[in-house]
């Protein structure tokens, strides 16, 4: 019997797709930059069928590609070139198997989007903290997968840490069940930990135990001009040490990203001028508490010393959505202005201004006619690095100067002590990344960990890990 | 050459103890459980030399135990018996490499003590917020090889999460240098994870880039009387939905525990009577900022319910020090009446008023003439579930029974959905555990990670995974 026969015959014949047009969904990436052929595509709906697709395949030695809510920026979750792969989304997967208020744990499926988890902490007054764009369409199982970060990160940590416990189906088709809803456990290796940010290279993960918080009861949250990244850096040490955990977003926009997005939300207006901005808030627990005090505070002493240049608080819920919008539609003006070369690197929180500084001095030497859109993370030291075409071009017309502007951006960031891939991954488009940057040490214990888990390599090939021959 | 010898020549004749009372402090575990002679003692200062003796143990398969401040409960960091094995100590690791106040990171070898780590970020007005008892004999590196917890970990994490990078000696004798100072960083594998808590099994951790914080500046502290858990679990809850984050410990302690921890502190006296205690803290950062009002209210309201049956709030540094110091007591109490069959396990939150509920039972049932002293860290679900000999009796009075003990004490963990091990790891005592809890899917796991890494069976031989025969 030949695979696509079997499959459909464990899993049923509505699990498995074959047409092209059924696949195409599955098979182009978000950004449509990578768009090769899969096999097939397979839908399980229960761990027994994901655990059964996988021996199948692997008696072929047929490879897997593992697939959330295809929102990843690195094309870690659709096939690679030239090669027959099978497409395994988590899509059907989707119940919340259980909500415990006392324990503050949620079980979720993979394919459990992000807005479903969080509106379901929410409906038993709890929080679940992980925010960022893609997050109605973005699956638990590729969030983890990925380790995704987001708005959150300063104060509650990146998917990693929300994670108590996991199933996965391994390579050989057998089920891990680490679905523990434990704060502690250190009995023996934290298995859970060689699976988050996997990017589905060493096994599938079907379900999560995820960590939930206290609901926040009111947020402070300000957009504050100043004129420059020092200015910003000074605002964000003084937020942090004044609020410590509290201060739950701490995001930089640069002056052009800022236009970018308000020319493209509804109503939007650049809300003041400045050099650059800053958008933060602090958060507070319990009836009638709340950070305006501290909030203001902190940006009273900024506007006296000449750090901010301006500052506004707002006034109500709606304000706030409105200041909160311009910063979600900055990614969104871009892609209606036509694209971008994007980066996602990190660096440790010292560096930042030097970083942005050398970023726009590069640009300015090597690159004048293109332009730069910088925002990002601040308080986890993660920026954006856009650089977009000139004025009226297309992304297209820089052809393979975009090799080269990635290479300059990724070398940059790695030179300031930092990583050339922040939040995003690995996938296929960040393969020349590993080549350059990384060790062979640490492609080694890299290599030795997948040989380990997944000998055949089975799991997402052509993902992640250069071959050992190209980097010999 | 002899293997003496050749460390000598390459690590100088002092890095090299083999007369047996100069080895004599590095081969018995903490609590004089377990003593088994080592080949040597090595003391390497660099990590070129911690390299240099693995590569020469290496060549001649010899085992090599890994060692910090040797403060561990499990003897993981001490030999097995029958085989000869080089301890390598790291105590002589004791550079602080950096602190960046602006990154909010600290660089530091793996002898460094944990107290020395808290001192020094206090010194720059900064927090490292790992606390417990034993933190001032215990090291960096072996904090981060056990995944050490604390009183802090509700708030603030485990070891893990103050990991942000580490370098490391690996089987070979290769230094993999990933001593990076980033909040954020998904470029592969984060390798640094399966590092951490692995008690020593994979590599041997020479220096860390640790996560400072903003410095507390006032704290609420509240010890609070219970008739029972039931209430306990209430009042953690409450302070939990009112607090966050801002609630930076929630310690359960049983009547009987407080009753030894008083009976031992100096001028020491039950501070009320209560069925069971809470001792608590919310802190607060900024100038002016406190908790007290949000703890006042919380405990007013738990009184007012009923749920509370006392309450005192530290009006002072002095009697806050007063109400840790009790905590901290309990241990010390417990040793010197005689000591305990000592357990660390965690539960999930909910799960917690059952668990004490049925060891109170069990005890009473199968082991009446024994006396529980009972307390743990409650925000975390975890409990040190300690069986003291009957009165007047000495703990080797118990014999053989201790085993069952553990075995009832370890089962009825696991049944709650809990853990054998909460944070005190396996090492050589828990290794029944490793056998009686874990699927053969586990093991298989952790056996493939560990032969990826150290195929030779080099680091801490002996510890952690039940070798495969005996649990076929």
């Amino acid at each position: 019997m030949d695979l696509i026969t079997e499959l459909r015959a464990a899993l049923g014949g509505k699990a498995v797709l074959t047409g092209a047009a059924d696949r195409a969904g599955f098979e182009a990436d978000w950004r449509r930059l990578y768009n090769y052929p899969a096999l097939c595509v397979v839908l399980p709906e229960t761990v027994e069928q994901v655990a059964a697709a996988v021996k199948l395949c692997g008696a072929k030695g047929m490879g897997i590609v593992p697939q959330g809510g295809n929102t990843g920026l690195v094309a870690g979750g659709v096939p690679v070139a030239g090669g027959d792969q099978v497409v395994l989304s988590l899509a059907r997967m989707r119940r919340i198997r259980g909500t415990d208020t006392v324990s503050d744990t949620m079980i979720v499926e993979a394919g459990v989007t992000l807005v479903a988890v969080q509106e379901a902490a929410a409906s038993v007054q709890r929080l679940f903290p992980v925010s960022l764009g893609a997050e109605g369409t973005a699956q638990i199982g590729g969030l983890i997968s990925t380790n995704a970060g987001g708005v959150q990160v300063l104060s509650y940590g990146s998917m990693r840490v929300q994670v108590l416990g996991l199933e996965v189906v391994l390579p050989d088709g057998a089920v891990w069940n680490g679905l523990r809803a434990l704060r502690k456990d250190n009995t023996g290796f934290d298995l859970k930990q060689i699976f988050i940010g996997a990017e589905g290279m060493l096994g599938i993960i079907t379900a999560a135990c995820l960590r939930l918080y206290p609901p926040v009861t009111s947020q402070a949250t300000a957009l504050v001009g100043v004129a420059s990244i020092t200015g910003a850096m000074a605002v964000f040490q003084a937020l942090r040490a004044r609020a410590g955990a509290a201060l739950t977003l701490c995001e930089f926009i640069a002056r052009p990203a800022m236009e970018l997005a308000a020319a493209h939300v509804p109503a939007g207006r650049l809300p003041f001028p400045a050099g650059a901005y800053v958008l933060a808030e602090l958060s507070a627990h319990g009836p009638g508490e709340n950070m305006d005090g501290a909030l203001e505070e902190v940006l009273a002493a900024a506007l006296e010393a000449g750090v901010a240049t301006d500052a506004v608080i707002a006034q109500s819920g709606r304000e706030r959505a409105d200041m909160l919008a311009l910063r979600e539609a900055v990614p969104e003006g871009e892609l209606k202005e036509g694209g971008a070369v994007k980066h996602d690197i990190a660096v440790p929180l010292g560096a930042i201004p030097a970083t942005v500084v050398a970023i726009e001095e590069l640009v300015g030497r090597k690159y004048p006619d293109c332009r730069l859109n910088i925002f990002g993370h601040m308080g986890d030291g993660n920026l954006h690095v856009n650089i977009r075409p000139p004025v009226g071009q297309s992304l297209a017309v820089l052809g393979d100067r975009k090799v080269q502007i990635t290479r300059d951006v990724e070398d940059l960031a790695v030179a300031q002590g930092g990583s050339f891939s922040a939040e995003h991954g690995i996938g296929q488009m960040r393969l020349d990344g590993m080549r350059a940057h990384k060790s062979a040490v640490e492609l080694g214990l890299m290599r030795a960990l997948k040989r380990a888990i997944d000998p055949a390599g089975l799991f997402n090939p052509g993902k992640m890990i250069p071959e050992e021959d190209e980097t010999a």
